[in-house]
């Protein structure tokens, strides 16, 4: 089961670690053990580390990181359950040395890994992926979203065999790391789409308050906490294979910035149910308070109104719940007065048919923030569990 | 000259900091006034400002930010000397507030101006803008850079009529504030290009330790120090209108990570004259210590090549100097195996023709770099100097 992969250039672990000259001068050698011993390259933010063994793969539960990119890959046609098992064992031990701070096997640019800033690697298998592995191992939610009105899909965007979100506090972080896991699974996959997602930079704002995304909204106060109880439940699977990871869904939405903008202030606060500015509920108090969504107001009309979002995405059902990790986007504009930009939604819950389906469709039938919001790309992957040290993501579907 | 601007939402200074009730929500208007003045959503990098007005334009001697877009506009047909100072007085007015974290007029989206993370606007103005300005006011040096065999120009990605360069620490200060500047040139000006770049994180490293690049090279260790008369007399021009302001040399320079990779270390430092760990010269020493270009090697040969790219970057002429101040660019990739990536190579001179031209030209003749560079995008800008308040950016050439 070791992993056939090149190691051009003579850069082999050997030679990186161990001093060993095979065709690398024993200089540069010892020059890059230099380097990944000292800290002198790095401060507060670029040493930080996430663990990669354990029970639940990172970039999940991890306090968001302000960069992530999503790649989604198809595999090619002659890759078997053994060439996925080479593949998953080849891109964990990139994960495993990348978000420690450590070169890639074989990595080019060996400095490049030297600061982790918080780095973490994800992966999820697409419907494609699971039944090549074993056919019956694919979970019954395992596939695209049920088409909905407010979609407008663009295939570009949709579906994947196999996804890798790379997440860092450092966006020379997440490009290294990525260029080495994507060089990874070149024989095995074809790059799918990509999507390039933003928050505010570490240290810009207190690592705890709730990020806002482009509509000047402050997004992400009503989710499940990670630590708690009600997120482990909400997000880890119990079921087979699967049990200790979950399910993604990733949602590209954008948000008509040229619309929203013409809107007032009341009238953006009524499509969400919150003050723009503190995040807190129309029926008054602070961002965490809870909204009172019986209230009326003078005239007798819900103060949160029906079709508030907030409204629409809340249920009485305790199962329909998920956990919120969306990112910001922002491509190039076709033009100076029209922008390319919103949300790259990203959801993690255990089941995709119990929790997140009943709440998209609500969403879908009502909700004032359709207005400004379009669905263009969709697509649903099974996060495996993590794994421990001797063992690969995927290991529970593969070994 | 007040500019006569649209002032969309009812959103008017007077709404956003007198709390007057201007078609907005008086209640909204004073959440707005209290996001403001309080630091509650600021941490350590987020509300550290750079100074607008000056002598100089900022974003040129301040230290590079994590990110930089960099945005190219064409005039319309029809905007005249009188349009072009409308253009930058209402620019200049939205510079001046969004790098000190105030939103700018009409910012519809004013909670997301509060973190300037060092913002700073920097305008430029290509042949086309001073030509309609002052037939006679064009710098002789003012026009696209002749062609060099080394180039692969994609027109998408050349010239331009006016440059704005955004840049701070925070990836969503740079989004939102483009958005308010690429809204107000809509009536003036379309979109010509855009190229979005990026560093290590504020916090990864020491904030002066040197930026890597993508091929993992320390890049910028002998560039001329902000602060010094010897980047003083590198950078600043004193010519007519122009004087305390400067030239931007903005090329598009394509790396190809997919060679360079198979080129083992040797071949990569030689191909520079440093080491790629410390980068140090390769006759020796630390980072910062000179090169020795007279040293030979047992069998004669000079250590730093002949064809080694700072041997040729650099001029007995103490005239052929520039300030570098690049990016890093790694777009969506067209495949696995394939990158997208490079560097925004930004220099910054009083004279193109006499600093830069030489330099380019004996790189363009010689320089072993070059197999595995490509320049694929160009463009010449003159950087009008700073204003004081009450004047605007421009207003040398425009007044
Ligand atoms: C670009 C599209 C979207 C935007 C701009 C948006 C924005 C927001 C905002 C501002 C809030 C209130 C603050 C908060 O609790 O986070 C919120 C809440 C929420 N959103 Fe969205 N949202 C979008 C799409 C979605 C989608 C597609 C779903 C799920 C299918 C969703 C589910 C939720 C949930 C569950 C809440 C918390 C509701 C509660 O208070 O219980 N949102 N969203
Ligand atoms: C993608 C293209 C390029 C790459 C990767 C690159 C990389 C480097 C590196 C690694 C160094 C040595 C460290 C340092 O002093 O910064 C250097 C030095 C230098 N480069 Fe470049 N460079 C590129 C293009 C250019 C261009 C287009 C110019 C000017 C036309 C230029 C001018 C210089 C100068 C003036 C130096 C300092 C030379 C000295 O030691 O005096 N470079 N470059």
């Amino acid at each position: 089961m070791t992993p056939q992969r090149p190691e051009p250039a003579g850069l082999t672990r050997r030679g990186l670690f161990l001093g060993g000259a095979a065709g690398l001068g024993a200089a540069a050698a010892v020059g890059i053990d230099r380097a990944l011993s000292s800290p002198a390259g790095e401060a507060e933010h670029g040493s930080a580390v996430e663990p990669f063994y354990g029970t639940h793969q990172s970039g999940i539960a991890t306090r968001p990181q302000a960069f992530a990119s999503f790649y989604s890959f198809d595999l090619l046609p002659d890759v078997d359950r053994d060439g996925l098992r080479k593949l998953m064992v080849i891109l964990t031990d990139d994960a495993a040395r990348l978000t420690q701070g450590r070169p890639a096997l074989a990595d080019s640019e060996p400095e490049l890994a030297l600061i982790p800033a918080r780095l973490t690697i994800t992966f999820g298998f697409g419907p494609g992926f699971v039944r090549r592995a074993d056919a019956d191992a694919v979970p019954a939610w395992l596939a695209p979203l049920p088409a909905f009105t407010i979609d407008d899909l663009d295939p570009a965007w949709n579906d994947g065999d196999l996804l890798i979100q790379v997440a860092a506090d450092d966006p020379v972080t997440v490009s290294h790391a990525a260029r080495m896991l994507l060089k990874d699974t070149g024989s095995f996959a074809t790059l799918r789409w990509l999507q390039t997602g933003f928050r505010r930079a570490a240290g810009s704002k207190p690592a705890n308050a709730t990020m806002r995304n482009l509509f000047g909204q402050l997004d992400g106060t009503v989710n499940p906490e990670p630590g708690t109880a009600e997120f482990d439940s909400v997000v880890w699977s119990d079921e087979g294979w699967l049990s200790g990871g979950t399910s993604l869904v990733l949602r590209r939405i954008r948000m008509d910035l040229e619309t929203w903008d013409q809107l007032d202030r009341p009238g953006r606060e009524q499509s969400i149910g919150r003050t723009q500015d503190t995040g807190a509920p129309l029926t008054g108090g602070e961002e965490h308070d809870e909204p009172d969504f019986e209230a009326v107001n003078a005239v007798g009309f819900p103060i949160i109104a029906d079709y508030a979002h907030i409204r629409r995405a809340r249920s009485d059902n305790p199962e329909e719940k998920i956990f919120r990790r969306p990112y910001n986007y922002d491509d190039a504009p076709p033009s100076s007065t029209v922008s390319n930009a919103g949300q790259i939604f990203a959801s993690f819950q255990a089941r995709v048919d119990r929790q997140y389906l009943p709440l998209q469709k609500r969403l879908d039938e009502l909700d004032l923030l359709n207005e400004w919001t379009v669905p263009i790309g969709s697509a649903v992957f099974a996060i495996p569990p993590g794994c421990s040290e001797g063992g690969f993501i995927g290991d529970t579907l593969l070994a």
